[in-house]
């Protein structure tokens, strides 16, 4: 992916980094069934990858097996939940209160993995002063206001496309330090925000493509 | 990523696949602003990427650009969302109507691009019978009855992670041939069967890690 490019600056390459709550969701199977230790070998096994490559992913989390026992379970699960985020709450607001924007903030399940999206901003008259799944939408013009009381870090954009860059730099103006960008549109930001990119669209993409390769 | 070893035996690379949307959202945006025709330099800089790299990516598309003018906006768009599947309709069935899987049967953005899910299946007896956004919901052991009488190929995946593998077999079994997994679960599939993860909470840890190195 192009992003790779960039990951030299951090301590943990992103691919390395997506792999880590593949295995947080199946250790945490493992535990459902009782299992106390973990071997890299069957989580390998399990997720199809390398057991050098899931040793090594691990290690970035300050973990490491012990010689024929393996992980204990319950420790790692605290290790990669602490390492991930998910075990603390991060405030973020979200733009764009249209289809995908709605069923986001109805998404309560981005509340356990640590994403608390506190109110939604739009521009449309019939949607300003609405609340979907309890949280408020406001007209996008109250969000600079809104930032001086009570700023969060962390923007949801589900503008439409064509909006995407110039929604994205207003909010970056505003103290905004991560973009979670779910429209198709690749916005540019300084180096000192964070962009994460998400197309369901391309993702689509993919598999009709795929599936029509069968 | 792990994908990409399956890569060769598909026509088109999955980053080149991936890219094509981001393409097609620029060129969009161009053509409402009336532009009528686009180099690949010009996109190559919109979207960060090499210009020679886009240039093959749209190849794959059977589409070139002419020397000195680039491509023609209105044949690009459209054989860019043909190649790519987004003026057809593939219709899709959805597994776990939990947060997750309510929010997605809202999004009818989706539809846009070509997913047209036409009923959810559950196991809990809170939601059988019941309608989201006018999309019925089903007991998941009529899911076998409903493909005699009208299969379909597509299984969006949004069932609990413990439950992944053992709803993605059935399904298999029921004639699915491609599955979109938004669980953080590594389903194994025969190698006849697609397969596409879209994990939100990996995204989500990504982007609160390089939060932390800010």
């Amino acid at each position: 992916m192009a992003e790779s490019s960039e990951d030299s600056k951090y301590n943990i390459p992103e691919p390395a980094l997506r792999r880590l709550p593949w295995y947080l969701a199946y250790i945490k199977m493992l535990q459902k069934n009782g299992e106390e230790y973990i071997s890299s070998t069957q989580i390998a096994k399990k997720i199809n990858v390398d057991a050098s490559q899931v040793a090594k992913d691990l290690s970035f989390v300050a973990i490491s097996g012990k010689t024929r026992v393996g992980y204990e379970v319950k420790p790692l699960i605290e290790a990669l939940e602490s390492f991930l985020g998910f075990n603390l709450t991060h405030k973020a607001v979200l733009f764009g209160v249209g289809s995908l924007g709605a069923a986001l903030l109805q998404d309560s399940g981005l509340n356990q993995y640590g994403l608390e999206i506190s109110a939604g901003y739009d521009v449309r008259e019939a949607i300003i002063g609405k609340e979907v799944n309890g949280i408020p939408v406001y007209d996008i013009k109250d969000f600079a206001e809104h930032q001086k009381n009570n700023p969060v870090q962390i923007a949801v954009m589900t503008v439409p496309a064509e909006k995407a860059q110039e929604v994205a730099e207003m909010v970056i103006g505003e103290q905004i330090k991560a973009i979670w960008n779910f429209t198709p549109f690749r916005i540019h930001v300084p180096k000192d925000v964070v962009i994460q990119n998400t197309s369901l669209y391309a993702h689509l993409a993919v598999m009709f493509n795929r599936l029509n390769e069968l």
